[in-house]
């Protein structure tokens, strides 16, 4: 018996590793990869456009293309934009600044926001310790930026462990650095089997001797003609010490999704003002005013409701409710939702970011002290997905609504009224 | 009579509209226009050399060009440089600083000065936080650089209103940034009738979320053929906000100009010592040393007689008298001169600077309790005009001072011999 | 008597300025020149490989050449970096990293280490003021690197003369500048005598009103076939003041010839811990340990026993005893050796420095109080140089530590257990 037992572990085991290598195999076999930017190899495509017709057996008529180029000129020289047309939008992502993505178009209607920043900032303008450590915002205009790797949060000053290793104190900078990092890699993958899934993939790392040991491997993915975006990204800690990790996904909306009447809807478990001005307003945080000249920006710190899975979903309306983007993601990767609303004049930035995060702004001194930092062990890696969609009929948005009240469920939404001490 | 009021009165108002738009017209019409940079359209030339045989209808004979490079290797690398060769004269500009202007030449005599600084730096090597906020002198070697636009002057701590709505600290560093941004956008224009006077206009923005949102649009224009030049700059608030505005006129002469026995002349109000090292002095600093050795800077706050209109005169005339400098700009625009003396060494950076502007250098706390900030409302423009002439004959400087003397009118120079507390 | 000698002396005047002429003819005329950069004259060459077949008279089977290319991609964008292969080994120097040695490569042996900053960081990235003033580990991975010129070691406030002759402080950040200035020129020299020594000049400015006026002219050169390197340094002081200097030669090992077993080996006459860590092994800071987590970096201070003309020799020797690095240098030009041992992971950063330095490490305010800090008059020059060797055989390794046995002279070494006060 025990034998025989042995000769079927065997086969199992060669059986296990026999699908593996065949796995791994298919992994090329299922795709076509295009390297555009690779530091390790010198690979570095200064322009090019690449559409079906660069790869066999993609469909002819899709219609979607990757243009890579590099901008000219003020503070966007030497810039890398990536721009991703799929058929039914154009998403610009710029490996430059981390992978954030700048802007969305569908047709004529740009999800984005309008920022005093008019340019593509090239990150060799932004002095992160500048004005106090608020630097960060001298290069800030772009539809989704991730807050992170190190730290993420309000400027201020926190404790580390120096190279000799005492306790020291640094100052952190505002949103920390890995928005003003460019990618050591960018790589294009389309799907070989339909719906043939265009993935780019890029790589950051945040990286130093006595400091972190931070790799974060983004990737952008969609389907040709359609309006949904998936960013699927992972973290590793490529040093031997455990390390903290801050990441908050600032997605931001402007006009003309933005604006009088337009609505937040989420499942909401819990919502508390992170400042003052947000107090005023915290039993009906959901609704969004007009540009009004001399308003203070509103935090609001959340906690949202989820399935099962752990999945949930959040939705910003129009105020004519024929337009809607939604974020899906896992409460689990990202605890922490906080809605930023800095309702001010258009010219001022009129604005409100969706941000889901492993932690809420403040400072990480503080998200520390209340255990909302996740620690990486040497080698860990976490995965972190957010799955957009840009809805443009009030059918389709009455569905998502009519899901977020399932996830809600008739739970209360517990309201704190002043902000943390 | 009401109703045929009312008849020329629409009469009017559609002549004046119509007036209006011949003159819009008028202006593409009446000047040649070529972009050499535009980050929002993505224009960018590289390298290009424009002349009168670019432009239809300008005489051939003027023996003009505009060239525009891009410099390369060391802290030179990837600066956009404008050479404006008027036949004259050859202004060089950089809009990769903030369309400072870095020297003139007449034949071979050159207007400008001799910094440690010897490249022309490109921003990014320059960290203006850095020693305590003097980073800015890694990259001083201008004959003209603007010192502003949020602040200018001496670096250290201010107040100021941060994104909460809350009165917050910042550093500020020594004059201002935008000497230190690049223009987004460079135009040279070419009017069509005589004189055919050539503008090279730039845009510079000092913007951003929660910060200043300045934009400096600056015009360099000289007439083929003359030793003039007229800086017309305006600065707009394109924030809905009122913002405070400090600008400086830093412009530099160092050797052949500046030696033993040069000699500032204007018709000055009043004058102060802002330093110790200038009160020794105070009583007669319109007149240079040689290059000494050890010689701790001085620096001078004035005010300067205008006439009717406003306008003052100063002048820097060589040892010699037959060479000269004169800057021409109205005391309303710019009511505070500063005279700085730095008759170091050559080594070292023997130099004077001819300063006007809205405010004296001290830091803009102190400037600001004296009531000397200008505030923009939003929307709000001011303008700034100086118009320098280059004079190379003893009858022309006769002329000159001359002018200054009936400005003075035989009214009496105050002289204060300590520094303001 | 006195008139034949005035003749004598006047024809012996002569002939030595003869002699000069003919000596400064011949510096032209004994080696081939080409001008890579140059910022005065706006050379600047992108990419090239040169070769023996570029220049008449050089023996054509050297196997030698020397490539200029620019890196693209990430943090490495726009770096310039030179290729010195000399037929027996390949030296990677970085000219927009102040001329930084990246590593070599003699076969597939690679010496330098693996930091965790995997990129040739443009300096662009670089905020020296960044994490309390350290910022300059974010692009430190070189084999060797210049510390300096106008200050080095830990980062701290330090005193000094501002621009209005008073005493005022600033923030010294790690390692100084140097490492992290583009050469301003740099130039290839073949000596058209045997053996045809191949020399990289570069010069480097540390310069700016009110501040060091810093010229460093480096020249690393080596014979065709050899595997020796050397470093010819001169630092000048531009300036008319005088000015403090200080220079450490950061020459850093990883795997492969640093593993456990690995032998420092020096005549040494003093080591003393720097810090806490290095108290407790000091006893033998001689041996090296296999890459270790939680390794707490060790730094010792030395001063080395040298031969009549003040030359020193130090050696790092692998574990196998066929492998090893060697270092003769001029220890009164540079007095000061200090051991790095960071003994930590891979991942972490295991590496070895041998920093000969014309100081410690400590923040400049403390090296000054021990009257470390060498002082440049007005047109100084100091000279450095260094020899480097790879040794790859036991015998030559042998030979070397019967050379450095004999440096020693059976003389003491003295051991301080603790770290200064």
């Amino acid at each position: 018996m025990c034998r025989s037992f042995r000769t079927v572990f065997r086969v199992f085991t060669f059986l296990c590793a026999f699908w593996l290598v065949l796995k791994a195999g298919n992994l090329e076999a299922e795709s076509h990869r295009f390297v555009l930017i690779d530091t390790q190899t010198g690979q570095w495509v200064r322009e090019k456009t690449l559409s079906s017709k660069n790869f066999e057996g993609i469909a002819k008529a899709s219609g979607w293309s990757v243009r890579k180029e590099v901008l000219h000129g003020g503070k966007q020289e030497s810039v890398d934009l990536i721009t991703l047309e799929n058929g039914a939008m154009a998403i610009r992502i710029i490996p430059t600044r981390g992978m954030s993505i700048l802007d969305i178009k569908i047709n004529d209607f740009r999800i984005g926001w309008e920022s005093p920043v008019k340019e593509v900032v090239h990150p060799q303008w932004v002095n992160l310790e500048s004005r106090g450590g608020i630097g960060w915002l001298e290069g800030f205009n772009e539809w989704m930026v991730r807050c992170g790797l190190e730290f993420a949060g309000h400027p201020g000053v926190d404790q580390f462990t120096d190279n000799t290793g005492a306790e020291a104190e640094m100052m952190l900078t505002l949103h920390g650095k890995v928005g003003n990092i460019p990618a050591s890699r960018v790589e294009l993958i389309i799907d070989k089997a339909p719906p043939h899934r265009i993935r780019l993939r890029g790589t950051v790392y945040e990286s130093m001797l006595f400091g972190p040991k931070l790799k974060l491997s983004t990737e952008v993915s969609t389907i040709p003609g359609s309006t949904e975006l998936t960013i699927s990204d992972e973290v590793t800690n490529m040093g031997s010490d455990p390390q903290e990790l801050q990441l908050i996904y600032h997605t931001n909306f402007g006009v003309p999704l933005l604006s009088e009447g337009a609505e937040f809807i989420a499942p909401v478990q819990s919502v508390q003002p992170m400042n003052a001005a947000a107090s005023k307003d915290v039993e009906a945080p959901w609704f969004y005013a007009a540009p009004t000249k001399g308003f203070i920006e509103q935090v609001y710190l959340m906690k949202l409701y989820a399935d099962s899975n752990s999945e949930t979903l959040i939705c910003l309306k129009n105020s004519e409710g024929n337009r809607a983007a939604t974020i899906r993601y896992n409460v689990d990767e990202l605890p922490c939702f906080t809605l930023w609303k800095n309702l001010t004049t258009i010219e001022n930035g009129y604005v409100t970011g969706l941000e889901p995060g492993t932690s809420y702004p403040f400072n990480r001194r503080v998200e520390r002290s209340h255990g909302r930092i996740p620690v990486l062990a040497a080698d860990e890696t976490r995965q972190f997905t957010l799955r957009y969609e840009f809805l443009n009929s009030p059918e389709k948005i009455k569905e998502t609504v009519e899901e977020i009240q399932k996830l809600q469920n008739d739970r209360p939404t517990e309201t704190l009224k002043s902000p943390p001490e």
